[in-house]
């Protein structure tokens, strides 16, 4: 079976349209107006295939291919998301997503019915932009994040989900309880640069790295800078600087560390006047839950060499532990691109995923395209369209090998 | 000749309820309601005094004694200023005008009459705070900064000081032209550690520091932490920190240099995103100027080193040559240091004064007493009753030195 690579470019199109800002780039913050049209677009394409639609109890979309009668197998189910962030790209999530209703409609126009049932999932807030925590919807689905929490999130304007809900008429009652899902499969765009560094057409997703950010606060004496001899000076700001710069070491030292401080906050940040006091965070990750404790516990060791006249404390502000994807979904991606014959890369996935949440109750996996220049989470975020038309040919192929195409049609 | 020390102190208390803030701390911003009350009180008092009053035409009061008849002698001025920053001391400043206040008086109720007349200055906008440039008062006085120029500064709410001088009736007309001022000497407190730290009582000051400002831009590409390897990365905030460590050891290179890094903005700042670009300050001093211009010089070679895949360039905000005061100024106030029993030490401003500009057009010289902490430009600003007893009766002595005492009355 062949996709139809025009219908899904003019697809993503046609979607990149909902939420369309003037002067490029792309914004359906989750609870939105624009999210909601999205979401509907997509619930529009699923009832022309005639697919049976669900809606739960946060806004999860899913629509579902039954499988064949009398042949009771675990359900695949397949997707991303279509929220955005702020003056976002057209493609993160959204590829995803319209690559799914490829799939399925090709399926259907095919004579072939898979024994297992077929979902294509639109899971709702996955950026966390408006509301936290991100991955919200997968979170939800996984049992991972109680309803009434996530009902009671409100944004930076104090609005909660359950009002957007109620206004939006977004949510609805359906469970999927009773279709045995064991595999869930995502493509997407890398969001990073290797691939199109190295000038392959698809990545082989074996997993998504785990994640740790720290807070760190220094804490010294503000005086004049005039009027302060050097050896008198308790400098927040010389201090934090010492502490970055060993912290940057630490990715020399462990093999696949990922190291930003990426946010510092100077006081009072007067040309004149020694820092009091530096805030910055740290943002580390590793494919491996042992490297990525033991990047953790070096990093508190650095902290704690922060001492003499100045205070340096620091608190957890999130952690993710890596996961591995399921060996059985990965090498079904790696053989569909094999049988494409496109050059595959196997890697792991810097950002995190809803696949990665689903891999806690499913076996998971993705698949990655080239992000041009790495860049995504902006206007200038672009896929070719015959990367897009591969990734595509590629979910396709690896939800035909795992449903077990070309078990014959009865 | 004694100063009256519960006199100074009690008009030191009396002045700083102008402008007084509730939970402490004084605010007299330039060409404010409260700056003009407190130029106000200084002139009560000269009138009391019987003095002759001038304001110039930017408001600098001046309280003239005039010499003895038929000797021409050139004029003598000491003071400071009465404007404050915002949620300020008592001292900064007030300190200066209330000795000078004191010194008058106490010559005036003497039988004896200097051959020079004695001039007591407050000058306008010494803090810069509202209205830039600082020491405006005396860089008019000097002849360094045009009328036209003062009027037209505006300060955050656009207000021009023209406007509020005519709100206010700030601004005379009156030329000190006449009276031939050749010195000019200030009471300040010291505003840093120094003298606390040693145990001395009396500043001798022997100069102002020059400055050099800039500010640095460090350009790099914005990405994603997660998905962006390590050596595929522009880290501008990477590079702005390597660039501090090693502007930061040049005070060990350069004898007496002060560098302080007191400003870093990052962007995007957020924990996720590798900054695209982190503009920072640099603020160094030296005594001296062949020092400040290679210390000036060692700045511009290490910012080149902030090559490869990054931008970075600077633009100078500020520069301020250093002063040396007069040695006959200078030894006067260590001669009366020394005839009060007091411990003198000493020392570079590294603050700019009024003293620093009219050491351009006048012999000048400068008297610190010690500063609790080194705290000042806070309501926690703080010097000992005696402190500031002592630094009265050596600014007394220094103007009666110069001005000839005890040379008989004819």
């Amino acid at each position: 079976m062949k996709i139809n690579g025009p219908r899904v470019i003019s697809r993503l199109a046609e979607l990149a349209r909902i939420g369309a800002l003037e002067g490029g780039g792309v914004e359906r913050l989750a609870f939105s107006d624009g999210d909601l049209q999205g979401r509907n677009w997509v619930q529009n394409h699923l009832q022309t295939l005639g697919l049976e639609i669900r809606i739960d109890a946060v806004g999860n979309l899913f629509g579902i291919m039954p499988g064949r009668e009398g042949i009771a197998r675990p359900a695949i189910m397949f997707g991303s998301h279509t929220d955005t962030v702020g003056r976002a790209g057209r493609l993160d999530g959204a590829l995803g997503v319209v690559a799914a209703i490829e799939v399925l409609e090709v399926i259907a126009a095919s004579n072939w019915r898979p024994a297992h049932p077929l979902i294509l999932a639109s899971f709702v807030n996955e950026e966390g932009v408006r509301f936290m925590p991100d991955m919200m919807g997968s979170l939800f689905h996984a049992g991972d994040l109680p309803l009434a929490s996530v009902l009671k999130a409100r944004d930076a304007n104090d609005i909660c989900i359950a009002d957007e809900m109620e206004r939006l008429q977004y949510g609805g009652q359906d469970s999927l309880d009773d279709l045995g899902i064991d595999t869930f499969i995502e493509l997407h765009i890398e969001q990073g640069p290797v691939l199109e560094s190295l000038g392959r057409d698809v990545g082989i997703v074996t997993g998504v790295q785990g994640l740790s950010w720290f807070e760190v606060t220094v804490e010294g004496a503000s005086n004049h800078a005039g009027t302060t001899p050097m050896d008198m000076r308790r400098d927040a700001g010389a201090m934090a600087g010492t502490l970055a710069a060993k912290l940057r070491e630490l990715p020399a030292l462990i093999e696949d560390l990922r190291l930003t401080i990426g946010s510092m906050h100077w006081h009072p940040n007067l040309v004149n006047v020694i820092p009091d006091r530096v805030v910055f965070t740290i943002d580390v990750r590793h494919p491996l839950p042992d490297a990525l404790a033991m990047a953790e516990e070096r990093i508190k060791a650095i902290l704690g060499t922060g001492t003499g006249d100045l205070e340096v404390s620091w608190r957890s502000l999130a952690r993710v532990n890596p996961c591995r994807f399921t060996p059985r979904v990965v090498e079904a991606v790696a053989s569909a691109a094999k049988r494409n014959g496109l050059s595959g890369h196997r890697l792991i996935s810097g950002a995190g995923h809803d696949a990665h949440i689903l891999s806690r109750c499913y076996d998971a996996g993705m698949i990655f395209i080239p992000s041009r220049g790495g860049i995504s989470h902006h206007p200038d975020e672009f896929s070719t369209d015959e990367h897009i038309r591969h990734g595509t040919q590629v979910l396709l192929d690896t939800v035909l090998t795992l449903a077990g195409y070309p078990d014959p049609t009865p």
